[in-house]
């Protein structure tokens, strides 16, 4: 299948509506990762990807998590968490995507995960603030994304917590350990102040 | 060791200003296990203990982390967890308490964790209202508190992590499972709406 055959069969899998958001996030993770760099092709195909199953009903979601033992526990939480584990085992059984990290990018692209690839950030970074996003924040991530893809994340990450916790909803675990992971590489980056040096 | 002996062995490990926040976590446990119908006596005995090393050097807290083979992922998040572990194995070894519902009460106190039981839930509640407390929230969780302990304890978790992604603060992991159990203990509680049963 070549890049035009996977995009129309990935675009049959949406309403129109919601194809427009994937090309958001195409092109706002090539955008990234030249940014940052990594790799721009492998950003793109996982963007074009991510969402591939996110509309299909939800019990066909959890099917392709029960029947093929990706993480169980993901069925206790939000289901709007499932469409990404189920999309990378879709994309590989039936796009014929072999590219670990194209499938772990699509993989944790709504949760996170503890030490997040750079590919990771970039196409969970970009699912926040394509385009077509407008929610309170997005204009502070886009500008922190100017600059840092891990503080842009995390501060996203936060956003996404915070919104859980009003609405009294569960936080998925892997989402605390990977704006964690986010604090710990931001401070790490950064220069330490002379009096707090030993 | 007797009840008066082991308060006075306590107080001694902590400066008179920080006893009194002790004696109210005592009173409020007492208060909270009588009206949740948990053992207000373990109650009691696990709220002298749970600041037992809280005041002790950081390091000395570490160290007793470190060489008795507690929960070492603590030693990457905030100190203020530490006393809590450590102060459960000391609990045990210099004031012998047996007791492992008490010893989780002082362990827990402060991190919580997934299935909390009704007297860690007590100990950590109380720990949060005791009548010294005065932080933002702490009269609306009071409030909850006359009602619901699980209501009360999942609001004052929120206002921590919060807090911790307000500060740019990494929040320990149990903390979020404590908290995603107790919306699932509140859900499970409350009556389901007819038009949401099957």
């Amino acid at each position: 299948m070549d890049r035009k055959q996977l995009i129309e069969a990935v675009k049959s899998q949406m309403p129109a509506k919601r194809w427009e958001h994937t090309l958001g996030v195409m092109e706002t993770s090539v955008i990234l990762a030249r940014r940052y760099g990594c790799d721009p092709e492998k950003a793109y195909t996982a963007a074009i990807l991510h969402d591939v199953c996110k509309f299909w009903p939800v019990q066909e979601q959890a099917k392709v998590i029960r029947e093929n033992n990706l993480p169980q526990d993901l069925l206790d939480y939000d289901k709007e968490l499932w469409h990404a584990h189920a999309g990378a085992f879709i994309a590989k059984r039936d796009y014929g995507i072999g590219d670990e990290e194209i499938l772990d990018a699509i993989r944790y692209h709504t949760s996170g995960r503890q030490g997040m690839s750079l590919l990771e950030k970039v196409v969970c970074l970009a699912d926040y603030i394509e385009p077509g996003r407008d929610f309170p924040g997005v204009h502070n991530i886009r500008e922190i994304a100017e600059h840092s893809v891990e503080k842009a994340l995390l501060y996203a990450f936060d956003g996404t917590i915070r919104f859980l916790l009003d609405k009294g909803r569960k936080v998925y675990p892997l989402t605390i350990h990977a704006r964690n992971g986010l604090v710990d590489e931001i401070k790490l980056s950064e220069p330490v102040e002379p009096e707090l040096q030993n």
